[in-house]
C-alpha cells in the first residue's frame, strides 16, 4: 500500500466508530424510548436525520467522511419480532455507513431460552458494535441494555418505538416547516408508537390530542410523563374517546392498526370496539380537521382503520414516513453508536 | 482525508449506481422476461457476462471502476420460495459489485399478507437500489414491478427465469464458441425455465426442439413469441412429445426436474406421465444426438430426469450452467440497476 | 480514479486471497479438526488468534494491509443447526477482513435432500471464497470437504469443533502466559468440544484429566490420537469417571451442557448420570484444584452443570472464551483462505 492511501485512510479513521472490543471506560448510552432524550437531544436526532435525508436525496453518493464511519463494524438486528420496514431501514442505514447488519431472527436466537438473557447480551455485545433490538416485551430491552457493554437501540417493543417517533416529527417538519403550534390528533390503538409519537410532539411543540376505545385507555405513566414535558413546552394534550372531537383543528391524522401482531384471534371483538374510528375524509371534515390535514400510519397498514381515499391521497405523508425511517436509523447510528451518545 | 484520495474517490463515485432515493425523472426499467429485450440487448448482456467471467476467472480482483459501482447501495433479495443457486448468485453479485445483498426469506416476508404487495413494494423500493425477486405466481413479479420505482429483476417465477437463459446462453457459446445454426433439444416438463431458454435461443440463431409430455404442453403465448423470434433470426423451433425425435441432430439437450417444488404430491403420477423421458446416452444415441452432445441442466437435479453417467460426464456442462448465473446476476445487476437500462 | 488510488489499491490487492472461480491447480485445505494439524501449526494459529485480540482490542481499527484482504469475498455460512457464538463470530470476522458472510441456514438449504451433498458442495464452492460448515453428522464436512474446490473449515460438527479449542487455547494462554505443564480438567460429558480441546491441549504441553459419567465414555480412536500427541510433548492424559478425582491439582477446570441440542427428550435420565457432575466452589476445593483455578465453559450454559457462584466469578473466563471464537475464526480464515493452508 502506498504511502499516500496509508495516510488518507489513517485520517480517514479518525471519523470512524470504535470497535466494540476496546477497553470501554463507562456504560454506553442506550436508544431507549423518547423519554431518554432531552428536547435538545430529540432535536439534534431530527436534524440529523433530515441531513441525512437532503444528503441521500441530492444523491451525495460519496465516499466521504460523512459516510464509511461504520467500516468493519457489525452491529446485530436482533430481532425476536418480524417487522419489515425496521428491518428494511436497519439494513440499508448500517451498510450506507459501511457497516454490517448481521440478521438474528426467531430461527436464529431466542432470547432467554437457550441461555440467560444476560448471556446473549453480553457475548454479542463483546464483539459486535451495537445491538438494534426489535423484541416482545419491554423488559427485554432493558435487559439487555443492562448486560450490554455497546448501545442498544430499541427498534421496536410492546411500549416504545423511539425510531418511528423521529421520522415522525421528521416528516411533520418536512410538510409543515414550523413544529410549533400544530395540533397532532392520534385516533385508534392506545400502543407503544402512540407513547412515543405523543412525547415527542409534547418536546417538540405539537398540540396533541388523542382519542382511542375506551376499553383501551392510554398508559397512564407514559403519559404523566407527556403531560410533564408538555408543561415545559406549553402545548395542550388531550386524552379521550371521541374521535370527531380529537380531530377538531388538527393538523395531522395518525392512526394505527387496531389488531396488532399476535391479536388476530380478537379481530371481531376488536372491530366492534373501534367503531367509529376508521380515518375517512368524512369523519375529518365533521370533526373539523383543518382544511390541509395530513395523513400519517407507520405501516403495514390494513384498510379497516383508514379508507383508500385517504391513504393513497396526496393528504398521506405515509410513504414518507416509511422513507424517513431510514434517514431517523441514519442518525441513531450516528448518535448513539459513531458519536457514542454526545447528541450535540 | 486527503485531498489525493477525496478526489480520488470523487472520480470514482462517477461510476456508481444512482442511489434509489434520489429524484427519479422517469419509471426504472425491469428485467422481467427475456422477452422484454431485443436480440441486440440479450447479446449485449450475454457478452457483459462473459466479460465478468473472464475477469473473475483471471483472478483480476482489483478494485477498478468495474468494481463498487453499488457500493453503499442495498438490493433487495425477495425470496417467497427457497432457491439456492438464485441466492448463491445474487449474494456473490452483489457483493462483488460492492453492494449489500438484504434477503428477505418467507419468514421475513409475506406478500401481500400483512400487507399490500403495492404497499411494499413502495416503500421497500423507497430506500433500496433495486429488488431482486423470486416469487411464485408472476403475477407478483407484475405487481411488485408496477409500484416499484427501483428496477425489479425477476430471478424466478413460475412463468418466467431470464437469468438462467442468459446463464444458459452464456454456457452454449462458451462451449460451442459460435452459436449460429446449433440444435438445442429440452427434452422435459414445460416449465418457466423452457420458457426464457427457447426465447433465448430463437433470438440468438438457435434452433430449438422440445419435447413434452402430452399432458404437459408448451405455454402457447410463450412460444407465439418464441416463434415471432424465430421467424426474424430464421431458425427452426420444433415442438412435440417424443424425447427421441427432439434429440435428433441436437448439439446440446437439456432437461429439468421433473417433479417442481410444491408437486411432490403429484410424484407416482408423473413418473408414469415422463416415462422415456430420462436423458441417458443410450437415448441420445438411439434419438441421433450429434456426436459431441452437450447435457445442461439448471440443477437442483434428480436422478430421474438424467443418469448419473451423463450428469457426472465430460458432456455435462452443469456445473458451468451453475457458476455461470453468477456472472448473469452480475450482467443482470450492472445493465438495470448501475446503467438503468441501458443496455449498450 | 486517479493514477494514484488506482495504484495503491493494485499494491493493497497483493495482499487478497485469491477469487474461488479462479483456476485452482491443487485441493484446497480444510480445516477439519485439530488432529489435521502439527502443533506447530497450531501454535501458529492460537499466536495469529492472540494478535488478530490484542490488534482489536487497541482499537487499531485502521484500513490496512491486515484488513480488507477478504474484500470482494463471498464466504458461505452453512448452517444445517443453530449456533449463536459460530454464527456470530463468523460474521464478524468475514465482515472485519472485508468478505461478506451469506449465511444458509436449515431453511435456506437442505443437505441432501433437495440435491446430492457433492453437487451443493461443488456449486456453492464454485462461486464463494470458502465454506463455513456448522452441521449435524461430521459425514457431512467429510462429503463437503471432498466435492468443495475452496477450503471448508469445520465450524463445528458432532465429533469436532476445531475452532473452539483454538479458542480455548488462546484463552488459558491470556490467562496463564506460560502452557507447558498446566493441568485441565473436564467434568462432563464427552463430546465434540472435549474432543477437539484435549488433542489441542495434548500438543500445546498442557494436561489433561476426564471425567465423564460411566455411560458416556471418550471417543476411543479420538482418544489414541490424544495419548499420541501427548507421548510426543511428554504430558499425562487421565481419562475416568470421577469429578474429584479429575480436578485434583487442576488449573483449569472445564464442562459443557449436559443436553446439547437434540437431546432434551433424554433430560431426566441424564440428571441422573451426571449426578455430582456440577462444577461447584465446593466440589473444586473437595477434590483438590489448585488455588487459583480457573472455569471455562464454551456456552450457552445451563444452571445444571455449573452454579451461578463460579460461572460469574473472578475464576470464569467464559465471556473471554466467548470472545476470543471472534480471533480464532480470524486466525483461521486468515490461515485457510487468505494464505491457503499455508500456515507459517
Amino acid at each position: 500500500m502506498t504511502h499516500t492511501l496509508r495516510a488518507s485512510i489513517r485520517a480517514l479513521s479518525g471519523n470512524c466508530a470504535r470497535h466494540s472490543t476496546a477497553a470501554v471506560s463507562s456504560k454506553p448510552r442506550h436508544l431507549i424510548s423518547i423519554s431518554s432524550l432531552s428536547p435538545a437531544e430529540l432535536g439534534y436526532l431530527v436534524d440529523r436525520a433530515s441531513h441525512y435525508r437532503h444528503l441521500i436525496k441530492a444523491d451525495s453518493f460519496s465516499i466521504g467522511a460523512e459516510r464509511l464511519t461504520l467500516l468493519g463494524h457489525t452491529i446485530t438486528l436482533l430481532f425476536s419480532k418480524r417487522s419489515t420496514r425496521t428491518r428494511v431501514s436497519s439494513e440499508v442505514a448500517i451498510n450506507y455507513l459501511g457497516g454490517h447488519p448481521m440478521f438474528l431472527g426467531r430461527d436464529d436466537i431466542q432470547l432467554g431460552v437457550n441461555e440467560s438473557l444476560y448471556d446473549t447480551s453480553r457475548v454479542i455485545s463483546s464483539v459486535t458494535s451495537a445491538i438494534v433490538a426489535r423484541v416482545g416485551p419491554h423488559s427485554d430491552i432493558v435487559g439487555l441494555s443492562a448486560a450490554s457493554s455497546v448501545p442498544v437501540i430499541n427498534a421496536l417493543c410492546d411500549t416504545y418505538h423511539p425510531l418511528q417517533a423521529i421520522a415522525d416529527i421528521l416528516t411533520i417538519k418536512e410538510s409543515f416547516k414550523n413544529l410549533a403550534g400544530l395540533k397532532l390528533a392520534w385516533v385508534g390503538d392506545a400502543n407503544n408508537v402512540l407513547n412515543d409519537l405523543a412525547t415527542a410532539c409534547a418536546m417538540s411543540g405539537i398540540n396533541v390530542s388523542v382519542a382511542t376505545p375506551s376499553a383501551y385507555p392510554v398508559n397512564s405513566s407514559v403519559f404523566a410523563n407527556v403531560r410533564e414535558a408538555a408543561s415545559v413546552s406549553g402545548v395542550n394534550i388531550e386524552v379521550g374517546h371521541d374521535p370527531l372531537a380529537a380531530v377538531k383543528h388538527a393538523d395531522v391524522i395518525v392512526t394505527d392498526t387496531w389488531i396488532s401482531m399476535g391479536q388476530e384471534s380478537e379481530k371481531q371483538l376488536r372491530m366492534q370496539q373501534f367503531a367509529g374510528f376508521q380515518v375517512t375524509s368524512q369523519m375529518a371534515n365533521k370533526g373539523g380537521a383543518k382544511n390541509n390535514w395530513k395523513f400519517m400510519h407507520c405501516l403495514p397498514r390494513k384498510p379497516l382503520e383508514v379508507s383508500d381515499e385517504v391513504f393513497y391521497s396526496d393528504r398521506s405523508l405515509v410513504f414518507d414516513e416509511a422513507e424517513n425511517r431510514l434517514y431517523a436509523m441514519l442518525a441513531a447510528l450516528d448518535g448513539f453508536v459513531v458519536k457514542q451518545g454526545k447528541l450535540e
